[in-house]
């Protein structure tokens, strides 16, 4: 059984939801992203396939929201008032994601099964569904001074993330959690040095900005 | 046509090597991995089946040599004196590959294809015959003293790899020049700072070592 970990506010409408969602990751998991069908949904989930249909309107929309939610879920966004030590808890989180059992499966089915517009879209949403929940840790660090103002936060984000998802989903190598804190400690360092100042913004070379004659 | 951009010395056996190679990259490209069969190479490279069997034993260990053979055609090692600029210059390499049209296809053809034993086999490959190739870049800076003694090498191929392929082949994002650029910059700056310096090798706490009794 797949735990969302959602919180789960009494009433019948959110216990289908979370049952749908359950059921829907499940089934992902199990069959694919190409396998999984309405009606294979909604048997897991124990509901009408037209209930289905009209709270999420496709397979797309359900699938989306399920694997949203669950990325959600497993998220666990650290805030130690260090830089180095959350960048280095996040990065563990991801591996605990990618080497988890269901969680691992799931990023699979989502990440490794083909090149369609539908699984870019999907794709896209994870990512993003992450990226919102841990924007915050890399902006209270350039609150606090630990980073420099300018740093360019989805760029942080994603070099933590890629050293991993690259080992496991293009190289197919074991993921160690030594892989993870250097992919942490790589991104940090680089960050303190200001390499992820966004250089639009910020001129890397004002001596070259042409000076006023006279 | 595929060109694998391999000296061609001459001679009929050097002559069919290169054509079996060329037709197994295109098949690879146009059928995928699951497609391709060995009735399909030899017709494109118009040799006979038992050719193949002979000389490369299986579909496999031709995928393989063909893949090995592309994949460090490709890598463009530069030498530049500086350790900034030439990692610079091998991620603007690789993002040419990942981006150019049969080079990228290929690479597509090998990183998304599924997961089994023998995709992850030809997938390690790929990147050992890559990694050869650029290690001597890691080195040279290491001796000039621009980077510091006990460096892993590998695994700052790998970061500067990461965010590309990540990119690419995990988030289905398009792929720039300035993502490139980062990607290096980032690994520069850390590998600088001594982040990539093996833990085992270079103890990073010698405080906590047990002092001598007495």
């Amino acid at each position: 059984m797949v735990d969302l970990a959602v919180r789960r506010p009494g009433g019948r409408t959110a216990r289908i939801r979370v049952a749908v969602l359950e059921a829907t990751v499940s089934a992902l998991i199990e069959h694919g992203y190409d396998g999984l069908t309405m009606e294979r949904i909604a048997d897991r989930a124990g509901v009408n396939k037209t209930t289905l249909y009209r709270r999420w309107g496709s397979r797309t929309g359900l699938v989306v929201d399920a694997v949203e939610s669950y990325a959600a879920a497993q998220a666990d966004i650290p805030d130690t008032g260090d830089i180095d030590e959350d960048l280095r808890r996040w990065a563990r989180s991801i591996h605990t994601m990618l080497t988890g059992k269901v969680s691992g499966a799931l990023v699979r089915a989502v990440f490794s099964a083909g090149d369609t517009a539908e699984l870019r879209h999907l794709r896209q949403r994870f990512w993003l569904s992450r990226a919102v929940l841990v924007r915050p840790l890399v902006e209270r660090a350039i609150i606090r001074g630990q980073l420099p103002p300018g740093t360019n936060i989805d760029e942080v984000i994603r070099h933590v993330g890629a050293p991993l998802y690259y080992r496991l989903l293009v190289l197919a190598e074991p993921l160690s959690v030594e892989s993870a804190d250097l992919a942490a400690a790589v991104t940090a360092a680089a960050a303190k040095a200001g390499v992820f100042i966004d250089k639009s913004a910020h001129p890397a070379h004002p001596a070259t900005v042409a000076r006023p004659k006279g």
